[in-house]
């Protein structure tokens, strides 16, 4: 092969690549659109918007399966290695957790359609709300960290992963109470529990984009460590 | 290169390949292990059972990682294609799924630690035992047809993950009128619907490993089917 022929390959590899991290974004950017989506249907009661936060469901699973598919035609054709090969093989990842984040905010939205039927739910959508801002702004962050590569950005995003599922059991804590002062509350209540259980799920999501970054950047595999752990591997303190 | 050191290689590769499936299935087998035992404890109060339940996370999590550096390891030195390249990226999210049902089986085990705490927890158990058991033959069932790449297996235990959701939202609905007709039941019952919810996630784990079975076999991405549809794309009835 000539140099010019294997620089004309190598460029086009990277452009590959450089399309399938932004295909990721772009992934990335519809889940995001989903969770603030579902969120706002719940606060506002919005059938119609929990509706299309249903059916944005297949486009998340058509781009997932999509970027799979393109994976797999990278190794099998560019056989990449080292960091490449990294890359690949961590979207092969991301991407199962960003159609995980949709089927999360599938699910909230799905409350939304059992509230609508009940009063007085914004009360406890006003404690979710808190929750639910938090989760939403972790995961825009985490995918910026992804899209920028900045482990500093992932870690502090970990971090406050934590901060959230503390956040969670309270929130979880304070429901119970609810359904114990006035049982009349319970199947209403339950539906703000699933609600909250979908962004603890978010967030576990979202700590596993942290994850890939560190590894991506410093090729560190950290999965199953706490955050403190996670800071001494990588000698920060 | 000589024919024989090629013939080598293949064979070195083909053991490689055999190796790595082979600890996909003793991962299986271990996760299978610790859903059992949740089980068992919730049902006996096991406290002990139920702690080495939550222990057994680590070996899981050391699996899934050495599998997962085995995958890599070798798609970057033998650049597999074809089939032996679907069979890597498919080992790659087949130990996800495995890992998440170890840590469902980690929360079933968590219940047990509250349950213990409290009194009549039996007989919400005799009702959680049903779903239980399903789930975990299902289980067993999938991890079968993983094993011997059995098509018809699979899409078998996908059929019978539809009826055991329907089983689940039978139960959530009964565990609903309990927490209603008596509120002291409130916590216990909460406790309960976890367990379930954790055996309704295994359950869609279980169903995802099916799909990998059929894509496996027939080079077909069936993910985000239904059991109808995937018959028809199969061209079975």
């Amino acid at each position: 092969m000539t140099t010019t022929n294997s620089q004309h390959i190598s460029q086009q590899f990277e452009q590959e690549l450089q399309d399938i991290r932004s295909r990721v974004l772009t992934m990335g950017g519809l889940v995001e659109q989903q969770l603030d989506n579902a969120l706002k249907s719940l606060k506002k009661s919005d059938m119609d918007l929990a509706k299309s936060v249903m059916e944005d469901d297949r486009l998340v699973n058509d781009l997932e399966m999509k970027i799979d598919e393109e994976c797999i035609q990278i190794i099998a054709l560019r056989q990449p290695t080292a960091s490449d090969l990294r890359l690949v093989t961590v979207i092969l990842k991301a991407i199962t957790d960003l159609e995980r984040v949709g089927d999360e905010a599938h699910n909230i939205a799905q409350q939304t359609l059992n509230l609508s039927e009940m009063m007085h739910a914004k009360k406890s959508y006003g404690e979710l709300s808190t929750l639910g801002n938090h989760v939403k702004g972790l995961l825009r962050d985490a995918l910026d960290a992804f899209a920028r590569l900045d482990v500093e950005a992932a870690l502090a995003v970990a971090r406050e992963v934590q901060e959230a599922d503390v956040e969670y059991e309270s929130f979880m804590r304070t429901m119970l109470t609810y359904m114990m002062e006035d049982p009349r509350t319970i199947s209403r209540v339950l539906d703000m529990m699933w609600s909250a259980r979908a962004l603890e799920r978010i967030a576990a999501h979202t700590h596993n984009l942290c994850e890939y970054v560190i590894y991506l950047v410093e090729g560190k595999d950290v999965r199953h460590l706490s955050v403190e752990h996670i800071e001494k591997v990588l000698d920060r303190d």
